[in-house]
């Protein structure tokens, strides 16, 4: 009677008979052997599995399931510690060569892989770039955790349109006809461009706020460096009144969460290294400007600090300098990416937002934002970061499109 | 020279001198001392400040901003052990208390202060269940790492119009005039209602995967469980060929982060259990039948399995036991709010899977589901869990909208 023991087969090591499953990542055959690598999606590499002439079977293709029962021993060879030498072969799914769009040994580039968001996590690069993606996302959480933050959840939907922060997508019900058109909401609502006010809402009860979640622009843009679906990582500190305590946490959370990315997935992240010289990065006007200020610098990340005020959005506290007339507002540039992530100081003195606001014709807008000043306000600052951008920058991936699972941009929402 | 350090006081006993910010809770003023609650967000118990009475101010009120230096001592009341001995108290933001929407002492209603979606979280009530809402979806995320998940963003705008599960909002940028409209993706898009779909396409590749984030629904209703914006948290789980293996890592989930919730958030979940008494669940026709299952069996959390096949959607697995015809579908039933999960096999065979969709007219519209078929299919399920009703659930809240930041709802999309 055999031990039939379901188990992912990192941890085979403690056991002498197994049944592992997984899909064919190659098959090789020989005289007496055949030769299988078979992976479960838990890391890069694969279990060689190797089995008589006998278990051979027409169905053992690149990309079938199959489970393998069978005795985990020591390999004979240096490329792995241990090999599965197969008792039992059963292909649980088929996988036709002929009609599979991605071929074995075939390098198929990432655009053609584009074409097959069903299908196309199945090859190493994506299937590496999600383990990533899913480790960098846990890393942000633990540094907002580790250090006392509290995880909000901004809304998606919102009837704020964000001081015109580019282009929005507007919501409403698919049933409803365009005559006789009443709002869902009773009032417009778009999809949010940023969490930042509703987190200023809670700084107005916490000391350390945050949100990761997905914000959408409508821009009809085919950049590398823009998706119309993408996720930011914001935080909002109270109490804080220097655009340098401000930096020094975007610091700290730029290389607390890229330390355990790159300790986390050696392998995976390896993949991207070594072919990081066949990449190419975007670029255009305003990128250049970047790419310079940060090889300016000798080509490692740096902060800008001090934008003019009246190019900055009105949340953004005013130095109040005649006569340079800044705003404490400060952006963190990368080599590659250039702009991963921006910040300010925001304007907590009532008086001076309420000016602001009033020049601009917006404080009936506003006016909720005005009472978070007119009841306890303090003086508080933070931060937005791409997180798409930051995979690109700690991977060197030129396309956007490649670090996101389904990624939506104009003319491109596939599945 | 005083040492002023800026830190959080619940870490402050190491400290004899500080500098402590945070918003008053309660000011009482006595001949010779006044005494303040000074209350930072980060627990749900204020620290009591002690001061001369000279050190009085007419901005010390309720709501209000304040930075207070002084001694931290050990306290002479049973009710804390510690209080601060102020040597200056510094008002950082006044806080009106005609205009302030909220009372000194009075207990508002939870409807009530929905009104103010903006200020809301500086009540006690709603900032304890933000600590708890952050910490839940700590406890969720750990329960998936532990057990080898990889997270996975599924997108929020999608093409799929997901096999009509309830109204769908339509996404659009806002600035397109109705005449001559193109769709900014070339097809109609939505919110997403589910990530189940593009979950199965991770399980061609990945054993455990798990995506927790916003689903939408466009319905008219204005039910104590149901929102348009609401928070998912959905697995998929390959090589799975049993409902009891699925229903085994359900109930590992539910009960691993109950526990997690119920640890860390002691005080703050204590509130909510202390008013339950107060509150009362919300009904309507179908959750009388799941309470009543509840009920009958002992008022616990309850699965229900094996659903008519007919009643289920597209992809669960057919059981083909005629003449019931039943789905390997469950529902996890709790006692208060009912239906909290719900999950199935997904059907992996592709004949099986082509003659259910072309019945419905469906083949061409889900060629690509049929491809995770055609290519590499594996056994595999997987479940939803409504986070918001694990929340009420947990803390016995009546009404959804008092377990988000910010809800949504027809006639309603506040900020």
């Amino acid at each position: 009677c055999r031990l039939h023991v379901f188990l992912n087969y990192i941890f085979i090591l403690t056991y002498i008979f197994g049944l592992i499953v997984g899909w064919v990542r190659s098959v090789r055959t020989q005289k007496a052997h055949i030769f299988l690598h078979v992976n479960d999606g838990s890391s890069l590499q694969s279990l060689q599995v190797v089995a008589g002439a006998e278990l051979n079977d027409q169905l053992l293709t690149f990309g079938s399931a199959v489970e393998v029962t069978g005795i985990l021993k020591k390999s004979p060879h240096q490329k792995q510690a241990v090999e599965l030498e197969a008792q039992r072969i059963h292909v649980i799914g088929e996988c036709d060569p002929v009609d599979f769009p991605f071929k074995i040994k075939e390098r198929h580039n990432l655009e053609y892989l584009r074409q097959f968001p069903h299908l196309r996590c199945r090859t190493n690069a994506f299937s590496s770039l999600l383990r990533i993606r899913s480790e960098a996302t846990a890393a942000f959480h633990s540094f907002f955790k580790d250090n006392g933050f509290v995880q909000i959840h901004t809304p998606v939907i919102t009837s704020n349109d964000c001081e015109g922060a580019g282009e929005l997508f507007q919501v409403e019900p698919s049933s409803v006809g365009d005559a006789h058109r009443e709002f869902f909401f009773s009032v417009p609502a778009f999809l949010t461009v940023s969490g930042q006010l509703h987190l200023e809402v809670m700084s107005g009860a916490f000391s350390r706020v945050y949100t990761f979640g997905p914000t959408f622009r409508a821009e009809n843009s085919q950049s590398r460096r823009h998706l119309a679906e993408f996720y930011m990582v914001e935080a909002e500190l109270g109490f804080l009144r220097s655009l340098n305590d401000l930096t020094k946490v975007m610091e700290d959370m730029f290389k607390s969460t890229t330390e355990q990315v790159l300790a986390r997935c050696v392998e995976d992240v390896d993949l991207f290294h070594r072919h990081r010289l066949s990449l190419q990065w975007g670029c255009d006007l305003k990128t250049e400007h970047e790419k310079h200020l940060v090889k300016h610098c000798g080509n490692v990340p740096v902060f800008v600090t001090d934008y003019p005020y009246r190019l900055k959005p009105f949340y953004a506290r005013a130095n109040q300098d005649p006569p340079q007339n800044t705003a404490a507002a400060v952006d963190l540039l990368v080599p590659g990416v250039g702009e991963l992530c921006g910040g300010s100081l925001r304007e907590e003195r009532l008086d001076v937002l309420t000016a602001h606001l009033e020049d601009a014709g917006l404080e009936d807008t506003y006016d909720w934002y005005l009472d978070l000043r007119r009841f306890g306000s303090v003086p508080h600052g933070g931060f937005g970061l791409g997180f798409e951008r930051f995979l690109q920058c700690v991977l060197g991936v030129d396309n956007i499109k490649d670090v996101i699972p389904f990624p939506r941009y104009s003319h491109s929402c596939l599945l």
